[in-house]
């Protein structure tokens, strides 16, 4: 080794020793007489002397001559610091430099290789060894190791097995779109990477492996959103002769454990919400139960508390809801408009608020006095549990829409008042989730979750009717602060309710059987009762670091046009190697 | 869970206890009045039986309508058993059946579930999930997993952190040919799958991560060889400042560990050979250490036993050189013939053998007796250290030729000598491998690792002085029993190296800058020394498992032509995905 010890680990006990580390420089003062010299490595920082009269004037000459990021190896006594640092675990000791040497020079970095770097997305991509030097980032991934780690000792103690599923597969038309790898021996075929290793590990439960996991990577040629990568990581998990129920507590245990191991952090039992209720009190999938302020509708199915004052917007919809914003009451005109037009975006598209204030001294004003008097407000006020000095917000229209429109206000206000803290966690379960959904757009049904998730079995009758809407499947999400982190189901196991449940997706029996023919053809060779999850890894770690971007847990991202900055990828390819594949690029 | 146990655990202390099983049917025996099924599951056998009066009929019924490989659940009380099965570990027990149901029926399966089966190669790749039933074929994928978990404990603890590199990335024309996929976003332009995740991990050791590895998938898009997948594992580390000796015992360090948690077998200290010895004494660069039969040369740099008596073969031969199959004097004269074919073909290419007998009585008889007398035979006895008994083969011609035919009749004469047991381990470094290799063919110079592999400091002058043969890198491989199971180096950490080394190997100034500007950029900031070391994971468990084939070391392989049989894929992909990708099909 070019070093005894690290950056980050000489104490007060090693002093008197002569050692040898190697690092980055971090910083260089220089006093005339006096030379101190931060050293960084992966394990800490470690401050190293130089001192007129006791270091050669080589080395000290050396030294001046240094600069940011140069990489040195040094060898000294470890000393007593005069001036302690209580900030640094190394603080107490210094090294005086009696060797020294510079393994490599540096050019003076783009940006500073510090917590608040000065710089911007694109120049760390661009540099991303540079930005890895950061404390920061090294960090997550350090914390994307010991997440790693965590979850692989809690499924090897309860015998799962890690078994790798291959990479080049085949493409499917279901789904999110592949990506595809031309196969040069097989001229004109292609492989396709995978979204998932969704059959293979339900062959896998076939071939009576019982318990698997994988920490895998997984595909999808989408179009980039803000948060969204090329390839991400899965862990993926299945086992065989459970029922939902199990499922639902051995990952429930796999996340507590987390928590436990990586953060410290005790999860209570984590509770479970329907779909169904998760719409009517969130108008989300995935609520942030971080904070309550929960829907309340004031017209709706139970009840109508509008109706019949003239006021045509509420009369004529289909559903009135609203939140109350605890401690609002004195939200100015001025904020409301903003609120309004917050609302008004065309990406929430909202065609406007109605608010209620109710005030310190027990007065109820609203945005539609004209219609309803306080009495009215009086009975809204009590049917959200409003008090004195809340503000009551509410959203009118069709109920998809209205729903969808008051959950993001409700999260808006829920950051607004500073109810969605990074360091606090609320998971839970989200059940029962439909089978199917319908497109208005493209006039069919989809599968909510996968094509391979099972009916509820009291609701199989449904496929016969031909009643699809009304199909609950036992599938589940788990849900933390408002991000599915995890979601799976119980699979289908038998060939017939297979073949039904790929019509039903408009899949010809000659599509169903050269897409999954293989998987149908298995389900008839003994399969078991069978159900699984897949965790986003990517996501995972970020919440487990609190922040609100992927990116910076993966070591080599990719930008929103899917473009490797770093190694400039995707690239050209040689005219030959497009022969050998037989293609040709068709740039129209 | 449908089971209070598995099929593996049940003991005597169970009796009396009721308890309900799942698996597959494995055997049914039925004598009328007395029913046995042996029900598996992944963790074992456990018998269960129902008897007339006892169950009833109509449990009884079913359960003799039962086929091989139906999946049942059986609920029913622990008894002792009346014969006991000493060979199975529940052998003790049986389950006197009182609640039964089929879970999943099964069609006759096309092969037999069991470690010698009846399946050929095609049909256990279509039904691969019957296949992966079979004990023998699980048994490998648990050792898989027991080795990757060791391998992650060791380096673990070691504080080496997994860092994932990207799948997507750029296209290089160095070394074997890249699997490509199509980018979307970026018509025209494609990404490649690595073959190693080689510039990333030494971009992490720019970083500062000091000690990185992954188990990850790697791809190749090569004419596939009978043991040859076109993706395969390895795993792939990297460590900063460290000199060769680190890396070699660090290494050394994980495969003891392996063998002993895996196999429970102590590896002694691994011997290191150079290239160069291992060139001469074995003809290989990967030599079988199990056995000795080093070569001896007859006719070579040092020594000449040969020449002078008119035959013309070894008088024309650059080298003559022999091995010394001990107790092998007997060999008749047509096992002569067919192990002088067997060099014969063209696979190996040898012109033919020349044999000399040593007696059990001392007589010393050769096929060129009519050159060389028992003197001249005596001298070549000794220096082969031949003994009574023994039979010494000779082969001569151009050195390197001459070397790679002795190797392989070395491994024959090994095999036939019953010297290569599976469950003998011999384990060694090979260091100071050549820098490059100069190809006749192609006329030019390849890197003999990758072009990233740094030259000896003391034979780097020869870049200068374009002596390229002349160069020894830093470079090393851990063989066990003749197999390279893994390789590394030290590597350049300076551009101007880097750039010298590219421009040997082709690259023009704006080819190095278009593949692998920015490593080269990179080293620019404080890059510190670093080298590494790959192992092919695949092969690794083979060897462990004692198997010739890494094909029943990977749950679901590809064939011989890349296909894999059970999903049928590569396949073709619809027109609309090609005109997506802006791509067309161009079959000449």
């Amino acid at each position: 080794m070019l070093r005894t010890h690290t950056c980050g680990e000489l104490r007060p006990a090693h002093i008197n020793q002569t050692v040898t580390l190697a690092g980055w420089v971090q910083t260089i003062r220089n006093i005339g007489k006096v030379l101190w010299l931060d050293l960084r490595d992966r394990y800490g920082i470690t401050q190293i002397v130089a001192e007129e009269g006791k270091t050669s004037d080589a080395i000290f000459a050396q030294m001046r001559s240094l600069g940011r990021e140069f990489v040195v190896q040094v060898t000294g006594k470890v000393v007593e610091r005069y001036s302690k640092n209580p900030e640094l675990p190394t603080g107490d000791i210094e090294i005086a430099v009696e060797q020294f040497e510079i393994l490599n020079a540096s050019k003076t970095p783009p940006f500073k290789i510090q917590d608040d770097t000065d710089g911007g997305d694109d120049l760390r991509m661009e540099y991303r060894y540079l930005d890895l030097r950061r404390n920061i980032v090294r960090k997550n991934l350090e914390l994307r190791h010991a997440v790693n780690r965590a979850t692989r000792q809690y499924l090897d103690g309860l015998g799962f097995i890690d078994v790798e599923t291959p990479v080049l597969i085949k493409s499917t038309p279901e789904g999110a779109r592949d990506f595809v790898v031309p196969s040069r021996m097989n001229k004109g075929e292609f492989y396709a990477l995978p979204q998932s290793p969704q059959t293979f590990k339900q062959i896998l439960m076939v071939a009576g492996f019982d318990r698997y996991y994988q920490i895998v990577k997984c595909f999808r040629d989408e179009d980039l959103r803000a948060d969204r990568q090329p390839e991400f990581t899965q862990i993926d998990c299945e086992m065989s002769f459970i029922t939902q129920e199990d499922i639902l507590n051995t990952f429930e245990g796999l996340v507590k454990f987390l928590f436990k191991e990586v953060k410290d952090v005790e999860i209570p039992t984590l509770p479970r919400m329907t779909y169904a209720d998760a719409m009517r009190l969130y108008g989300s999938d995935k609520p942030d139960t971080r904070f309550d302020m929960q829907f309340v509708e004031l017209k709706g199915q139970d009840r109508d508390l509008t109706s019949g004052k003239n006021f045509v917007v509420f009369d004529s919809a289909e559903l009135v809801v609203g939140i109350c914003a605890k401690g609002c009451s004195e939200y100015t005109r001025k904020q409301m408009d903003e609120l309004t037009d917050w609302l008004k975006r065309p990406q929430i598209g909202a065609k406007g608020l109605i608010y209620v204030r109710y005030g310190q001294d027990g007065s109820l004003k609203s945005s539609v006095d004209k219609f309803y008097n306080e009495e009215d407000l009086k009975k809204w006020a009590e049917a959200m549990g409003a008090e004195k000095g809340d503000l009551m917000l509410i959203i009118s229209g069709e109920a998809g829409k209205a729903r969808k429109q008051l959950n993001e206000l409700r999260l808006e206000m829920g950051t607004r008042l500073g109810l969605r803290d990074k360091n606090k966690f609320s998971c839970l379960w989200v059940v029962d989730f439909p089978m199917l959904e319908y497109s208005e757009d493209d006039n069919r049904w989809y599968a909510m979750h996968h094509p391979f998730t099972a009916p509820k079995p009291e609701d199989a009758h449904y496929l016969d009717t031909q009643e699809f809407g009304k199909i609950r499947a036992n599938a589940y999400d788990m849900v933390i602060n408002g991000v599915e982190v995890g979601g799976g189901s119980i699979r289908i196991f038998q060939r017939g309710l297979q073949e039904k449940a790929l019509s039903v997706l408009g899949f010809s029996p000659e599509e169903a059987k050269s897409q999954f023919g293989f998987l149908m053809d298995a389900f008839e060779f003994g399969t078991p009762p069978h159900g699984g999850i897949a965790f986003g890894f990517d996501r995972l770690c970020s919440l487990f670091g609190g922040a609100d971007s992927i990116r910076d847990f993966i070591a080599f991202p990719k930008n929103n046009a899917g473009r490797d900055m770093m190694i400039k990828s995707p690239s050209t390819i040689a005219q030959a190697q497009l022969d050998e594949l037989g293609l040709k690029v068709n740039l129209k």
